[in-house]
């Protein structure tokens, strides 16, 4: 059992506090900050938490918190993270970590110089169909990843900081790119280095400063390639979706729109449907659980059982950098349109990767290039002479 | 938190044992029952479970046993429920809860007469995606409810009691249909009155004595049919779909073979895909967390929560005994080839139902019959008059 | 090419002339018969074809027409044909064939008597997702097919005969319950006798006389069912699937409302957007050319290559006159209550199937019963004693 | 009618004549030319064709045809145009229609100072459901487009020549990247100018020279940004998918894997399945009828309808040849690493598009940026106040 600290009573504390709180946990929220007394007393009543402040300090330095969990606007982390650092609390942080690489570093070494436990709050990689893909493709089912499509789309976030730069510190790209940046990471390898970006941030119909649609790629060192789309100007829902192609096979995932969940209703009970949904009448595609599909259980659990066993969390400050730092490169490709590097102060991961290679020989002259069954039950078979380099075709009856 | 004895070291009680220790659950298994010795040490050690034993009595009468949890086959089902009863604790017990309708009513009555709280284990009612359907059901975002399809099928089960009808008490329709048929009722509506059925139970392809494929309907007193399908024979993993009409909308559910989840493999890893699934190589469809998609944590939830609320949980011995009666009649039917009348010995619902009615006045002459746009874009109106019944049609252009 | 006359200028009319006009067709309708003169007028400049007529006899005797293509409501159909058997004329005839057994049996030997070529316009089986998945049934790829469900629904038709019993002869179970039955035929095999049936058929919720909802299973010989479910009252647009299972495999179809084609729209083109859709807003799915998803293309294509050929079509108006025998019988059982025997007044196919069957071996003294991965990796197998019939299991290692 | 010579006797030859000679086809191939004799008279005779040729200029100049047909290989596209516009022949040609920019102008210009119909045999703009969403595009469905994603992806083509660069002309982003940049062009409207591209081509598997992957975003002079990605060595089968996002509305297409048709067999029928199909046995999705579902019969109508009326098809050898020149700056930017300029010899679209945009006024005070239902029910509303730019929230209870 763990007793926690939450910092923010918007909507993502709110989200949080009922995952902590859900089935059959045992942990709780022990204290809940927000700087307007009347919401956080609304809030603390709403989840049965104890205690509520308007001292965002005096939340983490409650003798019976043990741990910390940031749900608080973009340009509040660095401050709460140096307040838990400060008091040598365990800390767990919401997504985007910085504003930008900068901030984010700065949470990085207070953190690992305060020596605690710290989780990167990226739900997305700990959706119950993501844990498991990721798993397949560890194990080989996929064979080598040469490229990772992840989407996120929806019609604009719900509340009014993200749409001030100054808060957020960037649009579409920093709210939302995070996720599937770190997404592709997790299928292509977190250990592979990712060496370039070229992004195309823009501003397409929102009456904003920053971008309201975005789209990049990633290249990691082995020639993978991370592709990332988000936008706030999606219309029909929220669309979830990762594709990812391997030498070997190919997984698709739909964590939200399309689950094999479908209703139609003529009348229109009106209410919540789910996060985004834009209809309330004809077919809307509600998700089962949304907190579990969203990964939110399966975050926590791996966050908590890290820190009783005092072990890193598959998502730590860290990766949160790393993001950072693909971001800001994306930030200065769309600006420059060219490729820009991704400047990562420290790597971690291997020194050199492997390329991306399949090479199978089919005889000794020949190497393979592929085989079809034609519609008249033929099989071709394309082979490369290992000498002349010319390449023909063979075919067999079946 | 509560301290479980699990009576059965089984698939099924893994299962169980499994939700029950998942995510941050509070809860745990003190004793596990299991006739084989080295299989109930074995069991324990995997769950980290304190103790186990072989005799039922001793897991059930442990003083620090506060709860039972039975998942043995279904001929013990009456011995635990009775043991249970005699210690005066809490039990909760899969499915189906008897063999028969008479097993199930002396269940009933034991654990009624006892005072304890009984939870019937029925985890399809469960799934995240038919709570949610359930609720929106309720909330009338389909009108009335006229048809329910609720389908399980897979190839055939996983252990040879099953397939022996002394041990078991039948074959598919007693097995599987009794998911579908409380799905039916959850969604038609749990007070009011099943009143007759008409099935097939038919022993197509496996050797055995038993049926491997029934269908069948229930037919309620407001003249809404639950309909079932349910095989041992089916190929292609495990099928479980529900399907709702309602005079004002319509309801698909997937909850294992399309989930939003689809991997193509060429090499094939080897290693269990999915329950039931019966390939490792080309197109394969995993569920995200099975014990999740299968209901398991939201019913134990349920039970814990009525557990320490002293509550009814959603599903009772009540709602399992009803449910066997439902399949009783199906046997019988399957024999007379008729209709044959579901007799409770005691019915807890509405007394009278009001049958499925939607009339709507078009003007004051005639009733609406239906609209639609023709492919040229008129709209046609059919329109029944009041007085004659004729039948005629309007059109108006848009 | 052929020239046709075409009696009958609605709607179905209309489809078929499309279809007959269509792509680069070299088939033409000579002359539309409809009894009133303006809309066969305006029919005919709409389609391009050269005459008109209020004279069905006169539509079927021009000098010019070589085949009748009949389009009317369900109660001219006998009349229709028996003109174009006076005239020995080649007729086709939209379905049902007739209101009953006794007026297809009618038509039936009349095109026989006459000696002419004669085609039962089933389109559903002509759909290009049906007949290919017929041919692979044929082939074997699903073994021996044990149960097929087919499923036509939409919120009811669209002409006012249709819902004045006199003229339709029936309600929904005439109107697409006849798809669904041929649909089990074809997958079942033509040439397996269909033995008896048992229906509901009740009228819901539409202020009609006739059935708006039917649900019927029909066994067929060797054991096979036939499973169709027929709405007036479903909500969400029209619903055609198909669903097959066999002893080697599945074969699940969606005809219509799902094919690979989504689009959500927030304003709401003002338009037709596909037959029977009911909304023009939010998620809508239309299919790409309805006249090619509806069969229509490939059947026409049978029927005047086979009247070119002089051979008979894959659906003669036998099949539609058993499909209407069947649907007798099913009215009957909707009364009785029982199970009620296909009376075929003349039996064209096999005169003894064999049963469906499959034993599999597994070593001289056990029947094979199944296999399975467990989640630990195991593999279960379940086996029969052929002398004892105990049931037993055996577990290996991968 | 229609005769036809046809140039080509492989496997686009095969599918061209299915299709014109496919169901009730007035048009006919005429004569075969192939420079192989003996596959040439093989083809003749498969598909009935009167005449055979190992003379491409006898094919042509053969005083019945009136139509040319181009199935070759790349190479030899230009030769067969200009036999063709010497000839004074209409002339349709497969895709690409160059190997670069500069061939396929002097193919445009041929034809043009000839003053023969042109058709660019560019089927996927032709899909059935690619028809009808681009016509719901048009007519203001999804409102502007911002997006296309265009994907076609399998694991690389069935014959030699493919895979030789010199007789291609490139690799899979000529091959196949052809379509989906027109199929981008469809969306956001062939009259808007492409302006700049950005690319990635690489040889990540394969033993060749050519790139076996590559992904594209090609910007219009309005914003819009046409995706591709492209892939000889995707796992599955062939992938054909397309999703348009606008700002009223959302496109999902699916042409070939998941189009409603699903098949599991345990066996495995030996057999061709379908395009690309990897698989023959465990689950497997085969398309309709292919020559449809690809959009031939669409296509071949089309053009002939356009060759009887002399006027344009859809698509014709300029759009070949705006195609060309984006995959020419394609390939430069995948070199330089830096968005290229489209080099257009001569646009003829529009010459000024206006800029997506969409401003929508709340009151006098604000903009209005967007609005959302919560869990709670809340109804939150972004704007931003006119004068300061501040963007701020509004909640109503609905």
């Amino acid at each position: 059992m763990a007793k926690v600290a939450m910092l923010g009573a918007g909507f993502i504390g709110d989200f949080y506090t009922y995952s902590l709180h859900g089935l059959r946990s045992r942990d709780q929220v022990h204290v809940i900050y927000s700087r307007d007394e009347s919401r956080g007393k609304a809030f603390a009543k709403k989840h049965g938490i104890p205690k509520w402040t308007t001292s965002m300090k005096e939340a983490v330095n409650d003798p019976q918190v043990e741990l910390v969990v940031i749900g608080l606007p973009n340009n509040l982390h660095l401050e709460a993270v140096l307040l838990a650092a400060a008091a040598r609390k365990p800390v767990l942080c919401t997504k985007p970590l910085g504003r930008n690489a900068t901030e984010a570093f700065k949470m990085l070494e207070a953190v690992e110089k305060a020596g605690i436990m710290n989780g990167y709050l990226e739900d997305l990689v700990y959706t119950p169909k993501t844990l498991k893909a990721i798993e397949a493709v560890r194990a080989g089912t996929l064979g080598q990843v040469t490229w990772v499509r992840s989407r996120e789309t929806h019609p604009g976030p719900h509340s009014d900081w993200f749409w001030t730069k100054e808060i957020s510190g960037g649009g579409v790209l920093l709210d939302m790119g995070c996720h599937c940046i770190e997404i592709g990471r997790s299928y292509i390898g977190k250990d592979i280095r990712p060496v370039e970006v070229i992004s195309v941030a823009d501003t397409l119909v929102k009456p904003i400063d920053a971008e309201d649609n975005a789209l990049g790629w990633v290249r990691f060192e082995n020639g993978a390639i991370g592709q990332f789309e988000v936008s706030w100007i999606f219309r029909g829902g929220m669309d979830l979706r990762d594709e990812v192609m391997g030498t070997e096979g190919t997984l698709w995932i739909n964590n939200f729109l399309r689950t094999g969940f479908e209703m139609f209703t003529a009348g229109g009970k009106k209410g919540y449907v789910a996060e985004k949904a834009e209809t309330e009448k004809g077919w809307i595609f509600p998700v089962g659980d949304e907190v579990a599909e969203l990964g939110y259980y399966n975050m926590f659990a791996d966050m908590f059982r890290s820190f009783e066993k005092k072990s890193a969390p598959v998502e730590t400050f860290y990766d949160g950098y790393v993001v950072n730092e693909i971001m800001d490169a994306c930030y200065r490709s769309a600006k420059s349109k060219k490729w820009e590097p991704v400047k990562l102060k420290e790597w971690r991961g291997k020194e050199k990767a492997d390329p991306i290679s399949e090479v199978r020989e089919y005889d000794k002259d020949h190497i393979f290039v592929k085989e079809e069954r034609m519609p008249d039950g033929r099989i071709k078979i394309i082979l490369k002479n290992k000498k002349t380099g010319k390449i023909s075709q063979l075919e067999k009856k079946k």
